[in-house]
């Protein structure tokens, strides 16, 4: 499935395109537009900055307007810092992710459209789009750098590509003989060394002991390293009163 | 309902500092940490960087190692780019976010941790640590910068202390120091019985024994149950040899 086109529209300073093309290499974006770059194209800075995504900088396609930047796009999804007052669908970078993928598994074109560094993109370019990011923000802060709003919703795109972190394998938990085995020893131990000291107290005490390993859920070979361990611990005692 | 600590160790570079700063106030984290910053501090650079997020710079703790910077912390969150060959839970930012919420919700101090810009953590801390978040990346570019990742760990946070889940009760579990408290302990008990036979495999053999302690979330009193028995198999022990 292709991955969206991403759009900067008048983006004012080369270090930010070419950290832009770094975010999109992170999460498998492939194709950049540029509408009127404020410092002209190519720029030494982009090229800096991109490092390992030159070749995201060297395609660039640049456009000089919103219009035919998006000519072959079939769903413009901008990603805006303010709330708009217009009538649009307005996601949060999750849920239109979500809706951006299932429209590409029906074959439409998608771009993701940023606007220029501090003035957002203009009132008639949002109106051309479909749907609206807000990436949701403290409002303490709420104003993302270029790169970084890239990445949050990069990362979201990405995400739902069924490229996953490989599942863990639920990890193996010794059978209960091998807790037995310990309880065993461990119980010897403490009953040579005195360890309740008071009588009655045994039966709760080493209830909350074998409960508390028991919760540990662990391996059979790591019960067997407590096992040495406290064997361990223990025979250097032997060793030295014998 | 307090944010999650974050912990930088030894970072690099003063700007990545100030933009971790600034990705904090993005999304509602108050607390930095700075594990042996490689440039000193207060930082020229990270002030700079700041902008609006003076104040996370200004009240930044410096530390000297992992250990101090985590010893009040319950659950500490590492995010590395490379897997670790450690039993360790490992979680997509969206879940860990999620069980975090949910941890912090039940009374836990958590931690966000990140390592120096090129190596990442070390294993003994990576050791130290509970669950280790891994960003989701194209294979093409798998490294994000350090405040990307902040940005996309951050972003998962935030949205979702909007949610309100009823609260859990959890189990009290021991902050950091009780565990370096028993590792100190251990740890020389099984010098002195010269438990790893060969020098080499101290390391590695060391690591997953913590691995395996921290994966059974004690609580204070059971990490003092188990300081109490070691410490009774051990001294019987002494009081034999003397």
């Amino acid at each position: 499935m292709p991955a969206p086109v991403v759009i900067l529209v008048r983006p004012q300073m080369g270090e930010n395109i070419g950290a832009v093309a770094r975010a999109m290499t992170n999460f498998g974006l492939k194709e950049l537009r540029l509408v009127a770059p404020r410092d002209g194209w190519p720029n030494r800075k982009a090229t800096e900055m991109a490092a390992g995504a030159l070749h995201i900088i060297q395609g660039a396609k640049v456009f000089a307007t919103f219009a035919e930047a998006t000519a072959d796009i079939q769903r413009v999804y901008a990603t805006t810092a303010r709330p708009r007052d217009m009538e649009k669908q307005v996601l949060e970078p999750a849920e239109a992710m979500a809706l951006m993928t299932e429209q590409q598994q029906g074959g439409w074109s998608c771009a993701l459209v940023y606007g220029p560094e501090r003035t957002g993109l203009e009132n008639e370019e949002i109106a051309m789009c479909d749907t609206l990011i807000t990436i949701p923000t403290s409002p303490e802060n709420s104003s993302l750098n270029l790169a970084q709003a890239c990445v949050v919703v990069g990362y979201e795109w990405w995400r739902r590509q069924g490229a996953k972190v490989p599942a863990q394998a639920l990890p193996e938990v010794a059978p209960k003989e091998d807790w037995q085995g310990l309880f065993g020893q461990l119980e010897q131990y403490l009953d040579e060394v005195n360890y309740y000291r008071v009588a009655e107290k045994k039966v709760i005490m080493w209830q909350n002991l074998q409960t508390m390993f028991l919760r540990a859920q662990w391996s059979a070979q790591e019960v067997r390293s407590m096992r040495g361990l406290l064997r361990a611990i223990w025979e250097q005692k032997r060793k030295n009163s014998d």
